[in-house]
């Protein structure tokens, strides 16, 4: 069945009958013994929250964190925030959901991007990369995460595709930027382009939400990215050890300085360029993803508080013309 | 007569005879009255630190900082430094040097340079920026100091002609970045990444050394160029305000954020790439040139103090072989 | 008619009918397709969100922001916070208002104010900034926003006449501390803390509500006012051009690091004194301001957030007794 | 006998026989197992290392870190600095030299400074605080030290007599700024200027030479201050327990802020007030001092590394002109 | 009469009827001249905000901020929190009341606590140490409020008792880490575990409700703290006052770096390890409370905003079983 | 033959021929064409530079960085620091000198240190802890490199031995704690302590001298660690991966806070308390270490510049007598 109502655009008072998932579930106890259940819902258009009061055990066995739900209940509000009160509770088989009702994703064809990524691959110079990123190619489980996964939870690329979309803009980039720079090693610069976030696709957990995976918050997308780069380099037979140790460097220093989760600052041209071009296209998509929510009248956007700052989008006359 | 010393090999014990620049000069006096005259010498390969015990006042009155002179003398140590002890002095013409012993240039042929940003521009679609570029070229005055001018006094193209090959360089990542993402405005993104600096043509002194301007230290660059870009823009007729503002706001923001000298952080899409592209194109070229002083059988180069890490170039069979 | 309710004491049910500011609009969509409108009132008491639900289109055509509006409708909540549900709105002629509704004021007579200043400049003895200021005087309409602008937004002084009377104060104190430091040039000071937040004329607007305007967020009241300056130094014969980069630097470097919005640092002994008096008379009105408007009765202020600290006004028997 | 040579004069190859103050002593030993003796020596003009290689037992016994003596030696240098090989120290009474050439001092005169603040706490309104200051008054020692004392050991006002001319420059001007904004309790804020350091009375060492003494740098100016402040109102009846909390709040939080030694931020108008003319008297005078150490001749002073800025004196035409 | 309702459970909708702290208390007006009240009410599961519309100077004289009350009214909402709504207010005798409804203490036995530590002094072997805190031991009122104290007002050990706990924890860590190291000063670092946070005894008022004090506010509990040391040392004979500085050294230094409130930062290898064991203690406290309170059978806790992540408890598998 | 004379003890003008570790070796030229070799020359006592002008190519090939040479030659001073001037280089085999002499090593018998750590991961009970340590153990190459490794080049333990050391303290001190605060797993808490450094091995070289391994520099030795551990990981079955990656975590978090290195900071309670200890006996160490090397006689060290203060030794009066 069709979803029709998204979290996004529940007001209170609004009767609610529809899919979400299970995001969080948490049972507890006020003081006087009685239980009660709190949840998150999700979908696409984001989360709320929602509040069991009656049949709690019964409920709570329903499902678990992740699974999709039916609810029936009403939107109130609590402590400022729209709250779903819930009558009801039912479990939803996955294969009978629209998984695009639930998580956002990139509206561009991730296997034509992925194409274009194999082609870029295929003109390695340097025997072991070409090797290594094959390697990455032929790993069917690998390219599946690979096109779903996204960059981020919040921010920048936060969909699915996202990380395919992201890295294919840095690999065109470095393509660029080898050219124009001279003495940059192109291949290395590339495979470092495509590889500095592998990670993510194990930090991340994006079956039917996304958010951090226990793993992710304790090893993050750096170390992961790591374990499954060496993975892939005990396949290869012939790697130059210290050839490997520059690729790793970059997935090592593409944050750019420890404050940010550079273990050690770039030390090469090509990891500087990496850290570069990685926080240009974060911010470019950041900026850019930013401004497509709000009110296209305004000149001004809502005060943005990571960056904080208001974008300019210009008034209508303040369009360039380029006729 | 040829410059046959330089002052970065000058060592303890070495006799001198030879033209440098006078770059300051301080008449000091002991305690017992007599004066004594403290001089920096300047030549193309660095600055080196003088005295002058004996006839003061006439060795003093034989030229102001900035002449060019011909020392005789001998090179000792101070404190830890070499130290020329200085017998004669004389006046040297500014038509009897080659003014290329005195200050470093950069290698390329800045005519040609130019040649190519001025195509550049001779692309642009919005009337009044063309119009704006247009009465910049047409400023002799303006050209033959845009062709001189030094990108830094250290760091970064920190040469005659640095801040030529910057912004040229710079332009061509912006050609390139408004075909890699849509929806920027390509003649403001080039026209910034042109103008951001101009105010450097100012800032710095380079006639005989690179050093800070009395304008330069008080106003700093972005005051200085945001005056030179409102007396052109005073110049040409119909120039839509916000436009103007729009331009002008990437010289306040393109140092990104206020601590490292943004009155405004970067507050539109091309804003934010000139401040990515800005950065890029000054650390390449500083870690380059900073690799390129250093011995190449190495490894490593030794402790860049202001990005606090030693750089790697690889072991000659590190070199990836693209044959 | 006139304006009895104000924003600050609207509670949950109350009903409403009344004149205030639209300082914003905002047309929005549901995913269903109907259209709402997202406004904010403001009169001198504070800002209220309020929402249109019917009629979207007819009413959004009745005024823009900054227009003066009738409206009728009741007071909601939406995310813990008061909200206008607005049935009716009208627009009001500005002529029909008593501005003095619409936006706090300074209790003090400006016209005096300004006196006192004109009165302090007369008593230069150094020309050209005798002649400048004069022209600042002179110009009637420089006049009447100086007279009315605002210093801030928030914080000190975020009231009509609040740049005039912060700007006297420090004059007055640059005069004091010209008398009690030898060898500071007291002319230069005193117009330093005249002119050094000129800007803010153009930086912010306040002809309804005070915001910043699009040119104060893109360029920042140090460069309006600089621009400011120049065109009146343009105006004048014989200014020392060395002299009037002193004048200039205290602009730029009045905020004293980079990261509070210098581009210089202060590097004369009156731009750092200028720093001073400027953070001072600033401190001292954006603590007593906020002490006024709290319970009279405690001894301790509500935390400030951004000066990060709870204030002590004492108990009544701690008042010192003068007499 | 009257010193004829100073350590801020001495050059390699001077031979010295003069009388210097023995500021600190080390015996070392060699890997051979030879002893020698490091000292430092000092006068008003400054600090030079030396060494003793001979007779090392017993010339060490001659004099303890503190004493006066005459030594006879001559200059070479080590490790870039001038260093004084001596060859003979022999003790000299401190009532035999001229205390004037061992440290540098105010040239004001200090009895009439310290009349002038006497009589400015003559005109206290409130009791106990005009008992209070009394009681230090009455103190011969407190005030013999009050004279004499420093206010630090560099960067402003770090010579005898130093801590008195800040002090009632901060008093007067806090008299000043009493009667510039109203509501201020101006006895409060007179004293909190004369007795916010008094604590550098026990901070610092100044019989011989300006140190930080072992209580000051185990507990600070702060703490110390406050000790001293409890012990004379330990001495004055009737004192208000919460008036007197207001006053060691001035001690307690004139740095500003924690990360400059501010315990709390200032929380009374009066504490905020205190620490700008604190600031600003400090700042005055180190920008001054440091400037007239400097060539008078050049425009621009050298680098200041802890305010991290040239200074700008100005060109002789650019004196302002007052007649 | 036993108190029934914890304001932690408060929702809208909910009757109250029962007894709490009435911890704030402030009339304001509206502009239409009326009073209404502001209060804010406590027990030992949190706080809540309460207004009075009604009879307001009557209710107003019932009671001052820390007096027991009892009061009827119904939880509202307002700006997103539950807010009573007070219908009648009446005073209730300190002695008709369970103090520990009001505030959250400790569980463990505060007199065996203390026993320990008076036994672990009792081993001190340095006489002036042995007896300061002997003297401490046999100040009855110090004991009594030593017993009592919380160690903060949040975050760690913020609860009667706490101070007790957090002290006797850091005297058994001292005395360990006294035996590891060779060299410390055993029990003058035991006596600085002790004293160390002694201030807070007066910093806070805990008499109804934990909350800072003036005193607190205005000089810290480390200068208390001083304070009270330095009192009881003036009634003991024969301390070595090198020694005591090296104990208020501690008291100094404790908070590590000035930026987080050490006035110096420790320069003893004592001071050094007594700031380790309280960031230790404080730490590890603060993260175990905060998992106390959160759903145990989720792996991660909610966000810690002051410690800047989620913890991690494990899931019930990976317990490690150490049978 | 046995090494005689050691650079920290070198002066200007003594007459060298011993044996020493070529640290660096450069081969640099001179604008003249002339070539000559800049070396690095290192023992146990530190490291000295030098000079060879003559026979550049010839005494160039004898050796290579790392190797153990013997020279002859004197010492000179240049730019302010002693300088080797070399006539001649012999190579020396590697078996012929005392590897005592080059490097500085622990006094404490490193055999009976490791047995102790053997015997505490004997008392493990939970299984694949037991097993992977054990592992450990049984590589014979691990064992020997972890009983010779440094804990750093510089501050702390940087001597051979010093990572061994390092971690039995560490780790003695987890059991202790595990003893103390209850709920911590005392096996996760011992093995964090002995493996969170475990990088160290590869992160440095230190055949003949200490310093960082390329791959030191490239990945660091959390990095390193992480895949020392993955190693052996692989060679155990039956490990439980969410308990494996808690004891990563605790490499990955060791340093507390991203910007000193932390990929995440530590987010379970063991991960807590190892950042601790690792900061507690670092630190302690490295004061120690400090104050053991200054003059026994001062009651103050030399300004410690990483950690910013003197440290205090106290006056012999001033120990405190345990008797």
């Amino acid at each position: 069945m069709a979803k029709k109502t998204f979290v996004a655009t529940l007001s209170p008072g609004d009767a609610v009958d529809d899919e979400f998932v299970l995001a969080e579930k948490t049972v507890l106890q006020k003081r006087d013994g009685h239980q009660y259940l709190n949840v998150v819902l999700a979908d696409r258009s984001g989360q709320i929250k929602g509040v069991v009061w009656d049949n709690v055990r019964s409920i709570a066995a329903v499902a678990e964190a992740g699974d999709f739900i039916r609810i029936t209940g009403s939107v109130s509000e609590y402590r400022g925030t729209p709250q779903l009160v819930i009558k009801t509770m039912t479990a939803v088989a996955a294969d009978r959901v629209s998984p695009e009702d639930f998580l956002p994703a990139t509206e561009l064809d991730v296997d034509q991007l992925f194409e274009r990524l194999v082609n870029l691959t295929g003109t390695f110079t340097t025997p072991w990369l070409a090797r290594l990123l094959a390697a990455f190619w032929q790993d069917e489980a690998f390219v599946a995460a690979f096109k779903k996964a996204p960059a981020a939870k919040r921010m920048h690329h936060a969909y699915l595709g996202g990380l395919l979309v992201h890295c294919l803009s840095m690999a065109i980039l470095a393509d660029k930027l080898a050219a124009h720079y001279n003495g940059l090693d192109r291949d290395l610069l590339i495979a470092g382009a495509i590889l500095h976030d592998v990670g993510k696709l194990r930090e991340f957990d994006y079956a039917t939400a996304i958010d951090y995976s226990d793993e992710g918050r304790l090893l993050s997308h750096i170390v992961i990215g790591l374990e499954m780069l060496d993975e892939k380099l005990r396949q290869i037979p012939d790697v130059p050890r210290d050839q490997a140790n520059l690729l790793k460097h970059m997935i090592v220093s593409h944050h750019g300085e420890p404050a940010f989760g550079a273990l050690e600052p770039p030390k090469t041209v090509e990891a500087v360029v990496l850290h570069y071009i990685d926080d240009l296209d974060s911010k470019i998509n950041a900026v850019r993803e930013f401004m497509a929510k709000e009110d296209p009248d305004q000149a001004w956007t809502s005060f943005h508080r990571l960056l904080g700052r208001h974008f300019y989008r210009g008034t209508p006359e303040a369009t360039p013309s380029k006729a």
